[in-house]
């Protein structure tokens, strides 16, 4: 019953959900898209000794066990999280990267405790600006290049979780046991596994995976100038039918999800015409913050012949998905209406 | 990680849900309680030539492929799904039955479509009153009583969903894959699985499981003059610490979750006094129809020494929870504050 994943690489795991497993509102762990750049460290992480620093510009430097952020507030909250390179492969202009196609992308309802309460608890200092992560995955090549990621402090303060469980499980060991950072909305790569230590900064972390990779450039450019890959793009996938697929005529169900970061959204609309013109589908299902919304426009196909079908997404900011993506050498955030086209047969 | 489902028989199964898997808003499938009269058919379902027949007092017929199903109008609702006997064990004098706890319950994300949509295309006759349920478990016993269950037209075409999708999975076969009737907010006894006949009649199903079970009735009553048992209780359960838990004095987490079946939660009460005295929980997590809600209560305790804790509930029609369950021979909708206290040592 249950659809494999897509594996593009073994070591370390990257592998994209399966089109069918994003038909339902919450997307099952399993199969929920995994993006590692390190392998995960080998030792067993056992709750009873693991611990959680905050450290840096911090008055009280804190150092909690599973245990005692149990004990604090806890927070049940849906998210979408997409992985920042996801529908790199349907770009009309090759980017470098690990090939997605439209399943960097899952909705979970996850369970965990504010950052904002941690750094309440650690008082920040004056010059507190930035917050950094690092998580227990293996530090990349010869030179030992460790995956940390910086957020903006307001981000820290306003809307970025640490949680603990997954859609009806404690955190999964692939998903970041025993806890993940998540900036509600933002992309993947700001929502470090495996967290560990959390240091507050007066400045972003400096390091490669800050300056060197997830920042929009062009070619020729100093990535460093690029903008950092932060909050989730607006966008639209089709996930049923499925690309190329050939099916009768009459009511041809087409169903998506739109998401939008930290907005919500306010519409989709469907063109069956190669963009031509454009009918406005229907919301379904449950609406939460930072959540995905599933969307439905029953389609009465009396013709038969080649369509080529289309969704675009409007948010509740007023913003709408572009009709082409903007490139960039590494592929990130591919929002494109013209990408995420399907071409279907009706016969 | 996970943990194992309590089971209470075997053949046919009947489990429920382990306290530590009601944490999450969602429960996951796998540990989701399970209460069966009859075994599954052993013959497997083939979704190619599977049929929904929907026949009684419509105009048309109708025998639908679930091809046809899924190219109707989709619904996903969240519901919180309690079987009629749920809490039974909890009563102070005993009731026939299996031995639930607080387990036979769950909450999920159930992907459908509206019952209201085939009775429309179908088209009602003028007497129709009821529709029942049938599904493919086997009948029981020599007399080959089938599990069949009916609820009043009113109810059919109001909030009743034929679930074919549950929490990011296809409906599991152990869940009545393919279809299951889903009477929001009304017991588990309500919703049949492994549904594939509709019935629509002018009075109520008559039969076994309509007549001698699910009614409340008191000893030396006949159980045909009992109520039928439809929609869920007001409740609250207390998930976190376990009955007869020892903790540390300092800081303890009281969380639970609080149903109402057709009705929303408007405000949950704890006391760690024998009921002496309340304090209002903080309601935390996604907030949508049908489903529980999730509550805590951050009790800060510096005295040693056993302490009974309770939950109270009000629901946004302004009803509460009774201090004391109202017994019946079969113990249906145990939803007693006392009942559901729990002891704890603080040391």
């Amino acid at each position: 019953m249950k659809k494999k994943m897509r594996v593009m690489t073994e070591k370390p795991l990257n592998a994209e959900t399966p089109i069918e497993a994003l038909r339902t509102w919450t997307t099952d762990n399993e199969v929920f898209f995994k993006r590692n750049q390190g392998q995960i460290m080998q030792r067993p992480i056992k709750l009873t000794t693991w611990k959680l620093s905050i450290d840096g510009l911090v008055k009280h430097k804190l150092n909690l066990s599973f245990e005692e952020i149990r004990r604090m507030p806890k927070v049940e909250v849906t998210n979408t999280l997409e992985c920042s390179g996801n529908s790199r492969s349907l770009l009309e202009k090759k980017a470098s990267g690990n090939p997605w196609t439209i399943g960097g992308v899952g909705n979970a309802v996850w369970g965990g405790v504010w950052l904002k309460d941690l750094l309440t608890k650690a008082e920040l200092k004056k010059d507190a600006r930035h917050v950094s992560f690092e998580g227990f995955d293996k530090p990349l090549g010869k030179a030992g290049i460790k995956f940390i990621r910086s957020i903006q402090l307001e981000k820290a303060l306003d809307s970025t979780l640490l949680a603990y469980e997954m859609n009806g499980q404690p955190l999964p060991l692939k998903h970041g046991f025993p806890l993940r950072a998540l900036a509600l909305g933002w992309t993947g790569a700001n929502c470090v596994k495996w967290l560990h230590k959390i240091t507050v900064l007066d400045q972003p972390y400096e390091g490669f995976f800050m300056d060197r990779v997830y920042r929009v450039f062009q070619k020729g450019e100093d990535p460093k100038t690029g903008g950092v890959v932060k909050e989730i793009n607006i966008k639209s996938i089709i996930v049923e039918p499925a690309n190329a697929e050939t099916l009768p005529a009459g009511i041809v169900p087409i169903r998506g999800a739109a998401y939008a970061g930290e907005a919500g959204i306010q519409a989709v609309d469907v063109s069956v015409d190669d963009g031509k013109t454009w009918q406005p589908a229907s919301l379904i299902g449950p609406q939460e913050n930072y959540a995905w919304r599933h969307w439905e426009y029953l389609w009465e196909v009396r013709q038969t012949g080649e369509f080529t079908i289309m969704a675009r997404a409007t948010d509740t900011r007023g913003r709408q998905q572009p009709e082409t993506a903007n490139w960039n050498v590494l592929g990130y955030g591919n929002n494109g209406i013209r990408e995420h086209a399907i071409i279907v047969q009706i016969k």
